[in-house]
């Protein structure tokens, strides 16, 4: 080494997740600790009809160098379907991203200067706290009841924190609790929001993956402001190694997105940018979602029945209406640590819940369960041995 | 707008290329100021049908998350394929980028501190120049002869900027100049950042379309001592619009890169990963490359052929070896840009060289044409209005 890394990525460690997952290469451990989307929900064929379509249609489209923004036709489609959700307005722009965390990680780029506070749901997911702690960025969490982040907790972070950009949110299906904001507490966020002069980054992954319940407004629906960005992505609802995202705000931030976009992927894939086009357009695609709707509806239904009947009652489970995530909490006498260790040397893997905390250091007594990825087979061994260690580890 | 955007952003604006390639949207103005391969190199049936083969034999695994150092047998393939080269060493690493600009930007990201020095070509790629500036560094230009940077100005730059963390270089037809570096520039530039404990970031997007001279070792073959990072990308060699590329260089920075990544594209698009590595291991790839020469060395002699009849002798040109560029210097009492204007005027795209210097308000006479992307008969008509231009403008 000749020089130290910057000050700003010093620190940041690979997430904690991925070590988890090392786990899991070995093919007898049952991973519920992915946050994959189900394979089975990808519709492959009709992905492998699009791509031999747009190869015979349009080639030179699809491997020439594009515009940063994106392509043009998805962008305008996206457009048009937020715009009748009322969540793109009059003066916002709509750019294409490498999946919903290149929006996040530019949006944090722009935004924040190296001492700059960001606010977050404690816990929250790992890849945006560490896309925000790579800018070297004050993070600061803010507990959460069922109902989303505590108003007067969030309220006595900004009012001692002046430096904060934006607070950052999960709404729907929040990774890694599995929660929802609902729409009382988005009120209340969003108007502490306007009062203290700071953005809401709403990071909407898993919104269209609802299996029970009803729609919740988006904070950006409610923003008459020009206070909230939003997140999107088609990884849940296509395909998540196509990499493909939007980020949708106030056009003069995401004007200046473009050009931190332009120094670093200089724009998303073409070819999935043209697919996901042709497939939102070809299919029916709300009929689409429906499918995969029933697929996590099923699954879920699978892992709670299967966590219910193995694990004591004093375990408790979060109850998601969507998403691919169930959070459990232990009593605080015991070891979750203890817990996940013994669970992964029995071949489950679950993530450890303090690393989805703004300070990892901090003592945790959840863990993380993902039920999209497991096949049924797995998701109802895995819960007989996790079950088993609770037997005899939580005593 | 809430709150001002971040200090290291804020003064970065879009590519001055960009704002020529405004005029170029007008179907009737020929470009020569765009960087794209030309179209017809790239192999469209084989991409295709290679698409084709993935989806048939591995759906999943090129819609599915992936890890972020890149497609474990691309990987291999690129390492095996450097290390024979000499570029790999013992103890580097190797990761698959989306293009080199990612591998450029986050280098500049895990590197820098705001306020510290890189050191760069006067002039050179604005795109990773902007990549610096986004990360709020000092950019320091170093002017070129024809065998590269001046030695000894860098050596004053250097001495004089001890927060100096790296130099950027494009040794093989550089953008825009089309200069190569020679071994001896090399070898003394190297032993300066030897002597003065920085890197060197060598990009090396055109190596491998030299259609004329020989071959010349790269800075990583030339280094024993960790101080090159090397960047390379397919999209020059098969497609831009895939975007793909990767970064090699000591294990210890590019493990830090891994980190930079996961918190922004989480991993390259897998797709066109697989479908890089299929495509070298299925075609002949030297063959695909001497193709791929013969293209360029066609479209070069066709430009400077054009340029000579038509343009008066006291332009200067420079003569690549390979790449996409030629750059063109007038004398200095006449005005460049008013040069630039008129010939867009005349539907004749060219970009003012001023938009390539670390200082973009240094005045420029020089311009950069492209012959990789127009036709035969683009090339021919817009040298003629060229020719036009010169003569009734240059007198």
């Amino acid at each position: 080494m000749l020089k130290p890394f910057s000050d700003k990525v010093a620190g940041v460690a690979p997430s904690a997740i991925r070590e988890i997952l090392k786990f899991t290469a070995d093919p007898e451990v049952i991973s519920f600790a992915a946050g994959n989307p189900a394979p089975e929900a990808f519709p492959t064929e009709k992905i492998s009809e699009i791509s031999a379509e747009i190869f015979r249609d349009e080639p030179i489209n699809a491997l020439q160098y594009s515009v940063t923004e994106g392509y043009p036709k998805l962008r305008k489609w996206l457009e048009d379907d937020l715009r009748a959700k009322n969540i793109f307005k009059d003066g916002d722009m709509l750019i294409v991203t490498a999946g919903a965390q290149q929006a996040i990680e530019v949006t944090a780029k722009i935004l924040c200067n190296e001492g700059d506070v960001i606010i977050c749901e404690n816990p929250s997911f790992i890849g945006s706290l560490n896309s925000f702690r790579s800018y070297g960025v004050n993070l600061i969490g803010v507990s959460m009841d069922e109902n989303g982040m505590k108003p007067d907790e969030l309220e006595a972070v900004l009012k001692a924190n002046p430096k904060t950009k934006f607070i950052y949110t999960i709404p729907n299906f929040q990774n890694p609790t599995g929660n929802t904001t609902t729409l009382e507490r988005r009120k209340e966020i969003l108007a502490l929001a306007k009062k203290y002069g700071v953005y809401v980054l709403e990071d909407n992954p898993y919104g269209a993956l609802r299996f029970a319940g009803e729609d919740v407004t988006c904070y950006k629906e409610l923003d008459d402001n020009k206070n909230v960005i939003y997140a999107g992505t088609f990884s849940k609802v296509l395909a998540p190694g196509l990499r493909v995202g939007y980020l949708c705000a106030d056009a003069e931030l995401v004007s200046k997105a473009v050009v931190g976009m332009q120094t670093s992927t200089v724009h998303t894939n073409i070819w999935a940018q043209i697919l996901a086009y042709r497939f939102v357009t070809e299919v029916d695609f709300n009929e689409h979602l429906k499918g995969l709707q029933a697929i996590y509806r099923g699954k879920y239904q699978r892992m709670a029945d299967a966590l219910k009947v193995n694990l004591p009652d004093f375990v408790q489970l979060s109850q998601p209406q969507g998403g691919l995530f169930i959070w459990a909490t232990i009593p605080e006498k015991y070891d979750m640590n203890a817990f996940c260790l013994e669970a992964v040397k029995r071949k489950v893997a679950v993530v450890p819940g303090n690393a989805f905390n703004a300070d990892e250091s901090a003592v945790s007594h959840s863990f993380r369960i993902n039920f999209s990825t497991p096949t049924n087979e797995q998701i109802d061994k895995g819960c007989e041995i996790l079950g088993k260690c609770a037997k005899e580890l939580l005593v």
